[in-house]
């Protein structure tokens, strides 16, 4: 339970991870980036089980708009939030391990990279998500993405099997909590950040849970 | 995603719950309630996955703190606090049919009532954890009992099998959610009550992954 060190989070981050890229802008071209693509297998899921779940997340209309507001603020920063997210990744190693070369065991800055760009779409796809069927076949392939049943797939990685279930909804709370001060640094009101903050927290909850079906056993989800 | 209505719940509330008891205290002697009972199994997951489950929710000392301090704050206020629980679960369709009786479909009020009972002391314990190998035992059982390896068996309730995976880290909103303004209403400073609003949130989130192992597949917790 040792506390947050950003200064040791960069250090580690220099270290152990390949150099960021300069504002890069996010691309639909990105290798692996499938969201919306017919190819998509259809979720397991249905609209419905999705309004149920919003409704026992408290995600309302209000969270969409706030997540909405978020996309302008954050859309020039994802390269700077994604250089915290990954510090947080490199300097914890339960984490860095899941994207360890197998072999070596040392992390796997190409597979690194590969995963980062992704992300970086990710990103502005959570601020204006429109929970259709597309985006729900979307989250199943994350989840299987995570899980044994196509990790390292997408980009022919030479890692470990798999992302243990648990780190997935525990991640929940770091990307939220390092996300709050980029939602703060264009000029919203504090009441706006944290309406914010809290829509995405529930988002990214949400989101976690759709990516774990994968892991559950028949029946249980 | 209809919006949090507070009005709606009470009558909700009113018309299918039990009457709450006036300012219950908590005792040690609800029934069900094994905190702590060497006849509980071990839990399938170690003190050191616990740890490396904490770094991954940037849960440390403070979060304990911030935690013990909520304890004096709600001790008196549990019964406050289950009443808007219970009042969501009420007023949720998708909530309310994992305490409903499997035969008739409608709200089992002695069901409901055993669990609030347990319900009030896991406030307490939340806010007070040690989070010892007693403790990690006790979410192991407490997962057992969401799932359908031992749902109704604490109760002998005549309730429907399983409570769905996906609700259980979800609910980690509703209930941090309905709790902060209880957080502040014994004059702690604004700060301080975003401390243990924020606490609450990982330690709800942390043992809401931990009761998810029994619906995951073997070897992917």
């Amino acid at each position: 339970m040792k506390p947050f060190n950003p200064a040791l989070l960069a250090l580690a981050l220099a270290t152990t991870l390949p150099a960021s890229h300069a504002q890069q802008q996010p691309s639909p071209t990105v290798p692996g980036y499938a969201y919306g693509q017919r190819t998509l297998a259809k979720a397991p899921y249905t609209m419905a089980d999705l309004k149920a779940l919003q409704a026992s997340l408290l995600f309302t209309e209000e969270d969409v708009k706030a997540l909405r507001q978020s996309k302008a603020i954050l859309a020039d920063q994802t390269d700077a939030v994604l250089d915290v997210w990954y510090g947080f990744v490199a300097s914890t190693p339960e984490l860095v391990y899941f994207f360890s070369n197998a072999k070596t065991g040392k992390p796997d800055g190409a597979y690194l990279e590969a995963v980062r760009k992704r992300f970086a779409l990710w990103i502005l796809d959570t601020a204006d998500a429109n929970y259709d069927q597309r985006w729900l076949d979307w989250q199943y392939e994350i989840g299987l993405r995570h899980n044994r049943v196509k990790k390292n797939k997408t980009d022919d990685a030479p890692s470990v099997a798999q992302i243990n279930f648990r780190y997935i909804p525990a991640l929940t709370i770091p990307v939220t909590t390092t996300l709050k001060p980029f939602l703060a640094k264009k000029g919203a009101s504090a009441a706006d950040v944290e309406k914010m903050h809290a829509a995405w927290v529930k988002s990214v909850l949400m989101q976690s849970i759709l990516w774990s079906q994968p892991y559950i056993k028949d029946g249980e989800f």
